[in-house]
């Protein structure tokens, strides 16, 4: 089984990163660009326990993302499930 | 509209950042994971050019990722529409 983890920062927090791509694509030509914000992809392949009931897997994963792969003051994320 | 970019490496690269994620989580008691990659998500927000045909704001956006947004020689990119 497959997990992705979605990790966006906060929408009321800058994103200076975001904000230099859309500086920079601006001067490529494609200047009708509002707003862009960076985040991460995080995609796990998971072993056998995987397998198993997909809520206890969910709040595994809940678990190791506010602890280790979002920062939860300044960064939302986002779980689903694949093949 | 909001178009979606994601950046994920190769699959014939190698990952040290997942692999360390991996086994960070490892330590954490998440011992069932096979892989972890690390990708990137870019969010755009696009003004009125982007109402207009997707096929013509997907070959500009193209074009970007090619250049700015991913590196293609190591990385893979997919583009998808949203609201």
């Amino acid at each position: 089984m497959k997990a992705t983890v979605y990790v966006r920062l906060k929408a009321e927090v800058l994103d200076p990163q975001g904000d230099a791509v859309r500086r920079a694509l601006g001067t490529m030509g494609f200047d009708d660009i509002k707003n862009v914000r960076i985040g991460k992809l995080i995609e796990l392949e998971l072993g056998n326990a995987g397998s198993g009931d997909e809520s206890s897997v969910r709040s595994a994963l809940e678990k190791a993302a506010n602890e280790l792969l979002a920062n939860p003051v300044i960064e939302d994320y986002e779980i689903t499930f694949g093949e």
